[in-house]
């Protein structure tokens, strides 16, 4: 359960662990005092769509984890179609590794699965940072189908990462910029990379954000039992996510701060991502009972 | 011009400055190379309402401009019955100053008066950081006259700084914790005090409000054409200007970052002062075009 050899996502080797006839590929590098940090992945999302400047210097003072949930990269299985599937995948995951307890990135689909594995087992988590994300009932979650998101995801000009630059990104030669810049990143590690996810991956989490969209009961009142110290992230401009779910998240969680980015979409963490570390940094580094750093 | 021999709230002189037929008092103090930093103070605020806990770390690297608009505290003059009314004002007596740009906390009240004066003359400021504050048109601002907020103001009980425990505090053991240390912090001034405002003072402020809830055209179009970098704050449970508004200001400015803190109310800068001055002063230090620090 050492740290890898180097603390970079363009660099650090994937592993494989196998746990409950489950195989999960997984990459943990960086070292240092803090609690481990599990990063849980965005729609199709592989361990090649964790931004290293994003990753890195949050290796530095702590082990990151980052995870592909069943049937995503190279982990087997197939794909659950609710939240709470992939919740027990990544407890089952963290259970294998022997982590009771560790800190998460939740980003997107991510953020949603985080939310659900510590409702399920408040233990699991210390301290909560969720970005671009939206709590079980919230408003408007990934309809990939909308006119204004899916002329840019069917352009055929747009394959690979250049899609990201388009969905993730606002339309702002700033924007943009940030946009190239993350893909240029992304695109540095050369070898043992997952494959993109297909038509299978998506279709199965497109069935868990529907799931996710409903609610029983009053509205968003689980999230009032939820007292970790939680850091919630988005740009303001979000379209796969509008921003109004983490305002719902910041007003029902009993101890949140909220930070929104300016000129921002889905993808503020790694638009910004020397002040999204620096912030994260220095809440993570954090051991008050409160969420406020 | 030059800054004060101390370095507190708690115990720098009140000054006078003479400008247009007009005696505006304030308080001057700190030093370091940034910025001036001017402080709008919120509604029937004086000199005396301003926490030596959150301006006196942010008077170390540059000098804080308390501030008292026509009509409060010793500033000669009527209380203007327009937000406008008091953006004049404040602009007369940087003038007189001799400040042509400076950085401003514009708080709740204070904050429409800051918005007002950027938009009258966009060079008066560098960055701005927003309170507890609503842009034109903004939802249900300052309505005291609500059953919440009404009966705890009207208790005979709650008198002097007692009522802003209960105004601008949430009901939690640990935000009235807060509000005890603020009103211990506010007493520690013992002379050279501002009187407290009268009903004089409460009325026409409060008919600015009222002017200010009111929009022609598009709403909040006006914010659209700021672009100064700006940091918005505000508690999530913010009964007297609800946390919507700084929503709205996030969504509509060009360049700002918005941070909202858990279980706090009207007085989100005064329960965390540690955070907000840390978060401030990263801000203003910047000198960055973007608002993201």
């Amino acid at each position: 359960m050492s740290s890898t050899r180097t603390a970079s996502n363009t660099t650090a080797p994937t592993q494989l662990l196998e746990v409950n006839d489950h195989s999960y590929a997984y990459r943990r590098f960086g070292d240092g005092t803090g609690l481990p940090l599990l990063w849980l992945q965005h729609f199709t999302g592989t361990l090649d769509n964790w931004d290293p400047a994003v990753t890195d210097p949050l290796a530095s003072g702590r082990e990151v984890i980052l995870f592909d949930n069943a049937g995503v990269g190279r982990s087997s299985g197939d794909v659950p179609e609710t939240i709470a599937g992939m919740a027990r995948h990544a407890m089952t995951f963290l259970d294998g590794l022997g982590l009771k307890t560790c800190d998460v990135v939740g980003y997107s689909l991510g953020g949603m699965v985080a939310l659900q594995m510590v409702q399920d087992r408040p233990s699991i988590f210390r301290r909560m940072i969720l970005v671009g994300t939206a709590p079980r009932g919230g408003e408007d979650i990934m309809h990939l189908e909308k006119p204004s998101l899916a002329k840019r995801i069917q352009d055929p000009t747009n394959r690979g990462y250049d899609v990201l630059k388009k969905i993730f990104f606002t339309s702002s030669p700033a924007s943009q910029a940030a946009g190239e810049a993350f893909i240029r990143r992304l695109s540095q590690r050369q070898e043992d990379r997952d494959a993109p996810s297909g038509p299978k991956v998506a279709s199965a989490q497109t069935m868990a954000f529907r799931e996710w969209e409903t609610f029983k009961g009053e509205r968003f009142a689980e999230l009032r039992a939820i007292s970790h110290p939680t850091l919630i992230v988005q740009g303001v401009h979000d379209e796969m996510i509008p921003v109004s779910n983490s305002y719902r998240l910041s007003e029902n969680l009993a101890n949140a701060v909220l930070l929104t980015y300016p000129d921002a979409g889905h993808g503020s963490l790694f638009q910004y991502p020397e002040s999204f570390t620096r912030h994260a940094g220095a809440f993570l580094s954090s051991d008050s009972e409160s969420a406020v750093f």
